[in-house]
């Protein structure tokens, strides 16, 4: 047995209630070399008892790793346990806080001292369950002409890092109804506030929407519309940085270490300079947006108070957290307090591209706009330039850093208005692109769509992927539209699909197998990810299936003949 | 390579901001296979520059894992990074995100993306440069007969779990020369306020010393007087559950469901009956203990308000937490932050027997009573029934758990009130006792005795070690006392002991070497844990040295003869 791989901790995500009475505990073995995982436990306060055992499965797979996962319950909510490994070879080995031994040490076991109702961490079903939306206000539809930009450019004209192009709010309420027959639950808008740029990511003022845009009653109209279809309205919180006319900044530059404002940011020295960038930014010296200081108690408290006011004010259901990652965890927990508590059913999501440990553990926020997920689908199904083992073992890798909960909150996205078109990467190939939708929407998490991708929109990166919406039919690519209309029926219908175990039953030479599973129900998609026709054995699939792509029965042997590019979603 | 040892994960403890500009990682690789490891690192938005190079070092070893860890550093505070392993076989392979790879990835690096400023954690260093004393206080002196219990005992009867002796503050404040002249720094008393039992720990009135002890009038003199010989004064929060006299649990007796305090404690239904225990407890149905709800808003409002009180009135220096792993991350917080707040030299110190990662990630505790060294030093010292490799390895599995800077905070304890002393545990064999002293002087952390100890005195589990403190000079150890005395001075003039790093230089036939060092200084203990004679082979020890123990010179040239139970703190 390799001892080495072995591990466990004590915390998340290797141990968290998920109920009153139920722990949550997960172990990591060496792949294919633990025939049976068994926990020992009781309360740690009985020390007399002996141990209850219950076996636990395994339920992620790479190619290095096994990892066993299950529930233990006790009504006295005290834990002290051990796991007992059993090697596909017989040999026994128990692991406890003092590592591995061949017996079982009644001493050192892990202990999870008590599950508290507040530490259990919980989302609303409506974010799981939900498809995404993202749009970029300047480009998705003009509904009102009055509240054009003086330099207004013709819809559909080439897109500069100036452009604008007069898409607001009314558009969106126009396009409510297109929306809702696409299929999706939850519309997340970059910035809407007042600022001087198309993005508006240089936040003027937090408290007015954009003229541009509309006005807070347009808003209102907007998310009472959006709830009456039972969609849900995120707006983006540009909390690391102001903009450069914000007004407590505009105080700092005039008055210097005198304005009350002067801790409000990073200063380096008086008086401020926006030529010389004396002060702290986003990325790379971009005087436009100072860097704010999240430690000011002043500062937090206005822009907790934004946090609030906006769920207060309209009624919107959630935020997602611009650059979160570059503003500290004291911030987004007080953060997380005040949303939560102002609806218990609104959600934060955080814009972070990388692994997320440090903000997912329940505190903070519920999930991430999940680049990783990007980075293989690309890697995997645009590019094919990954097997279809490296991109099992990368999903599982990313996705045994969280809880089980976070990772049903995961917002999947291909793309976004911050990278290239997923279709421009799959170098215009629709049957990689729909190959990455079938997936997107076989897996664990929220899919996304980035407006216009179900119409088959391209772009290369920031700002050409920030296009005008193609609204004229003829130009909309209606097998992409359809397919992703089809799938956001069939997860609907399917809650297997939101709330199921993943797990990967054929994965070689570019043919994926992936199955969505619990007690009562499983689907299962089949993917041939190569111009060429596969022949596979897979002997898990036996007998009649319906086919809910193509709507159509199919019998498979053992044996799966599959065409070029071909795919079912099964069940 | 064995790729399944090789673990990092961009967060604590694996990394952490130490300064504005300085991350420390580390990362874990399978013992003794890897010859050199080096970190890649560049500003993460600078995706044209090259990557840094840095080489870090072994700080951890264990029979299975070895640890590299050291500090990159970038003024722009945001980090992505990769490591180079390279084996003592000369193989290469490089680990990211996306895990073990032949070639640098220079996409899936690693990020730890801004140091915050308000997550890197710091601590005062008189916390980490003390040495604490335990105070039981009814048991340790008793200063003034006017406030004894009617019941009280003549001093040094034996111990049943009822008795009351009269100790009192003010014995404690006639006994500051006593531990000063010991060397203490940091005294941690059980709980004060009142309370119907000897320990207190079913308190009635948070903000009110109990009469039997004194007043808060003695308390301010006790915390003055410590003051003015630089000891710091803890006192115990005991937060998890209260007494069944406490104001608010008699308001629900009386009032049941009508009374405002009925969601301050978990009452399974009405009214509540103290013979069934209808209601949480502390451990398993402790009657006199009601466990209080720290989920109550109020609930929590009004213990944060006693914690601050407490710093404000009477001055002491922070908090030791009763049961604190049975109360939620949630009001840790909250209490972190108001006592930081009231003082932000203040520390907070959580009482937790096994792993405790979730409570020690900078934003609760400070450190814990460290148990699981206790633990280690009785099974290889006391009980000599592990080897000194298993001992190593598990004081390194334990330290492996927590940031650096948490380390130096743990109060590494022989025993306490809730344990049998540890002299017992030694079977009264001095040897062992003073074996494990100099450890406790040679080792990461805060050495802690408990009243008496440092007199020789014996005592088997709750009360029996709880006895009254032995103030005869002729009935104490005055080996004993001599040793701890001489240790507190060594530890106060060698700073190396507080701040070094640690790495063990033999562990083998019971005998074991250490070193504490930094860039200047280096201490060398040697203890021969064994009846027998030892001679051992170390050719890191060669030349003069000076023995801080015997203040003696002494010269080694490779081999070491060590009498029976002989040991050396050389320098």
């Amino acid at each position: 047995m390799n001892k080495h791989a072995i591990y466990h901790i004590a915390d998340v995500p290797y141990a968290y209630g998920v109920e009153k009475d139920v722990l949550k505990v997960r172990i990591r073995v060496a792949h294919d070399e633990i025939d049976k995982c068994e926990v020992f436990f009781k309360d740690r306060y009985n020390g007399e008892d002996e141990y209850q055992v219950k076996e636990i499965e395994k339920r992620f797979v790479t190619d290095m790793f096994d990892y066993f996962e299950g529930e233990i319950k006790l009504p006295s909510r005290k834990f002290k346990y051990n796991f007992k490994l059993t090697g596909c070879n017989r040999e026994v080995l128990y692991f406890s806080e003092r590592g591995s031994a061949k017996e079982l040490n009644k001493e050192g076991g892990f202990q999870f001292p008590y599950i508290c109702n507040a530490d259990m961490y919980k989302s609303p079903d409506w974010l799981k369950e939900g498809v995404v939306y993202q749009i970029f206000p300047d480009r998705f539809c003009n509904g009102d002409k009055n509240n054009d930009p003086e330099n207004v450019l013709p819809w559909g004209e080439p897109v500069t890092t100036q452009t604008m192009f007069g898409g607001d709010i009314q558009g969106v309420i126009n396009k409510i109804d297109y929306l809702d027959d696409l299929g999706v639950d939850i519309i997340y808008f970059t910035p809407v506030f007042e600022s001087t740029t198309n993005h508006k990511y240089n936040t003027r003022d937090y408290y007015k929407i954009d003229p541009q845009f509309g006005t807070v009653e347009t808003v209102k109209e907007l998310v009472k519309r959006c709830h009456e279809k039972n969609i849900k309205v995120l707006f983006d919180a540009v909390f690391n940085h102001s903009g450069r006319d914000f007004f407590a900044f505009e105080d700092v530059i005039k008055n210097g270490e005198k304005s009350k404002y002067k801790d409000w940011f990073f200063i380096h020295n008086f008086p401020v300079d926006i030529e010389k960038i004396n002060y702290d930014t986003f990325a790379d010296n971009v005087s436009e947006m100072p860097k704010l200081n999240t430690e000011n108690p002043e500062a937090v408290e206005y822009l907790l108070d934004v946090a609030e006011y906006w769920i207060k004010e309209v009624g919107i259901d959630g935020w997602r957290l611009d650059v979160c990652n570059e503003v500290d965890h004291k911030f987004w927990r007080e953060f997380n307090k005040r949303v939560k508590k102002t609806n218990p059913e609104a959600i934060i999501i955080g814009e972070i591209m990388h692994e997320s440990s440090q903000w997912l553990r329940g505190d903070q926020m519920d999930g991430i706009m999940q680049y990783p997920f990007r980075e293989l689908v690309m890697d995997f199904f645009a590019k094919r330039q990954i097997s279809s083992q490296e991109f099992i073992r990368g999903l599982v890798q990313n996705r045994v850093l969280y809880m089980d909960q976070i990772n049903r909150n995961q917002f999947n996205l291909l793309d976004s208005h911050d990278t290239e078109r997923y279709l421009t990467t799959c170098k215009e190939d629709i049957n990689r692109l729909k190959h990455t939708m079938v997936f997107q929407y076989s897996y664990i998490g929220v899919p996304y769509i980035y407006y216009g991708g179900e119409v088959g929109m391209v772009g290369e990166g920031d700002p050409d992927c920030r296009r005008c919406m193609i609204w004229e039919e003829e130009k909309q690519n209606k097998e992409v539209l359809d397919l992703y209309k089809k799938l956001n029926r069939i997860r609907k219908d399917n809650k297997v699909l939101v709330y199921g175990e993943f797990e990967c039953l054929y994965a070689d030479d570019n043919v994926l197998i992936t199955r969505m599973y619990d007690d009562k129900d499983s689907v299962v998609t089949i993917l041939n990810n190569n111009e060429e026709k596969k022949s596979i054995q897979c002997n898990k699939l036996n007998g009649k299936y319906f086919d809910m792509l193509t709507e159509k029965e199919i019998q498979f042997d053992g044996t799966i003949e599959l065409d070029s590019n071909e795919m079912f979603m099964i069940k």
